[in-house]
């Protein structure tokens, strides 16, 4: 679904539950594009609130989740994925009849199982979604106002939906510079593994598997610029990576088990010097992807 | 061994046998820095030898390796690895006597084992070496002048090597903007397997293993920059880097046991849901790599 915004989106009262990278680069994308009136921010580290007023990310900023959300249009979930359903629990009496409850979690059977599990119920005004986009670095300093330009925002409805609140999250999110698209649950976890959240736990387990050699110093001293593109993800946050990996571990799984066969293959491709194996697996990896990328980078 | 050139460099003839990313590369630096007269080519590919002309990175351009090299001052290996033993061979009789003959694969060992087989001895005027220098593209229509600058070129003498040609070699590539650096044989081989060779082979089985599944068209289209990045070296050339991962296998395997091992441990993590395990080794790896990436990226 390809939305085009027929008049200027605006909304008056966005309240961000979780002020990191994410939750800040919406706030800066709708503040430019003219498309709220206040952002309001809810964050338990006081830090992150503080910076968030400083920075001009935020215009009133509460430590307690329920302050910040009672007024709002709009609430963004944006804090880790684990802390999404308590923090829903407890703002869930205190919301507008009209709000729109959204997300930007990573995962999103987890987050819609959790909720359900605390509420007893799915609401209808709960869109799931996941902006596919971010950087390896996290906090609110981090935070840009183009981070969603040229990226996808997954858009996850559920049957219980009202259609303008699904409609609505589009909005928002077409409003802050992204292409929105939806997908299935199940899909949008099956995907995710693969093209995120397993290169995640690969880039981590390679650098921890050189970090352990006896040459590690030289280890990084020689690498080349394809080693740094390479493992620029595994500087992401552990925390918040340990939690999306364990969200989405069926999914991960699945690929996972295919992926150690492959490695597999190479191993003994290399064990018996069969070349024809490993250039046929290099060839078919850079043809997959030349046809994926066609684009300069 | 830091080298600054105490009077600038210059030959007059440098052959490069092998007119690639890297050989057009060097040619292109030493012509910009007027570190060389003439630049003579030999390839066994005569549309690379008409671009190199074309372009200007040449300035003679042979299909007979004998011919280019016969009245160089230096001599530059370029080649896949696998040719540069028959090569040599074939050149060897016909080279000045105070030429000097240097490589730069991307495995030591093999290339000199391939040499001396080739010869039955080691030359004295034969400096392996190798430049950490480049991109997942080829052909010497990719090559650059600037490629090896704030890159490091590491040199690999032999106990039979004169001084005067391994201190030629420093001199070429720091002329060529490169800084250089003296490593063993087999430590350069290893080092070599973790920071480039592994993490080619792991690009391109995940690709590859995305590449099977049954939403391959939506696993690329949703990926974000993070797996651009990840996968980018997966899109170098699978003739040379089947040649690479065969000529270092000894070492690769060595690492690559290791680095199965890691992926187990996530593995059963994973199915355990023990987030503990996961976090150390995310945490240890973005440490790692925090460390030693301390500049700006």
């Amino acid at each position: 679904m390809k939305i085009e915004l027929s008049q200027p989106f605006f909304k008056e009262r966005i309240a961000i539950m979780g002020i990191g990278l994410i939750g800040g680069s919406l706030a800066l994308a709708l503040k430019q594009n003219q498309s709220v009136g206040k952002i309001i921010a809810y964050d338990r580290n006081e830090e992150a609130l503080e910076r968030a007023l400083a920075l001009g990310v935020a215009d009133e900023v509460y430590n307690d989740p329920i302050k910040a959300a009672e007024n709002a249009d709009i609430i963004v979930l944006a804090t880790p994925i684990t802390a999404m359903g308590a923090i829903v629990r407890e703002i869930m009496p205190h919301l507008k009849p009209d709000a729109v409850l959204t997300d930007v979690g990573s995962t999103k059977g987890s987050v819609i199982d959790s909720i359900r599990a605390e509420l007893g119920y799915l609401p209808e005004r709960f869109v799931p979604a996941h902006p596919i986009a971010g950087t390896e670095k996290h906090g609110v300093e981090n935070a840009f106002a183009t981070l969603f330009e040229k990226r996808r925002t997954l858009v996850i409805p559920h049957l219980e939906n009202s259609h303008d609140a699904v409609r609505t999250v589009h909005e928002m999110w077409v409003a802050a510079g992204s292409e929105t698209e939806e997908m299935g649950v199940k899909h949008h976890d099956q995907v995710l593994a693969a093209t995120s959240h397993i290169p995640h736990l690969l880039a981590y387990a390679t650098v921890d598997t050189l970090a352990n050699l006896d040459d590690r110093a030289e280890i990084f001293r020689f690498a080349a610029g394809g080693f740094r593109d390479f493992t620029r993800i595994s500087a992401s946050d552990p925390e918040l990576w340990s939690d999306i990996c364990l969200q989405n571990r069926e999914s991960i799984l699945e690929v996972l088990v295919a992926y150690q066969k492959k490695i597999d293959m190479l191993r003994h491709a290399l064990e018996d010097e069969d070349r024809e194996v490993l250039r046929t697996i290099f060839a078919r990896a850079k043809h997959a992807r030349d046809n994926f990328y066609k684009e300069p980078q």
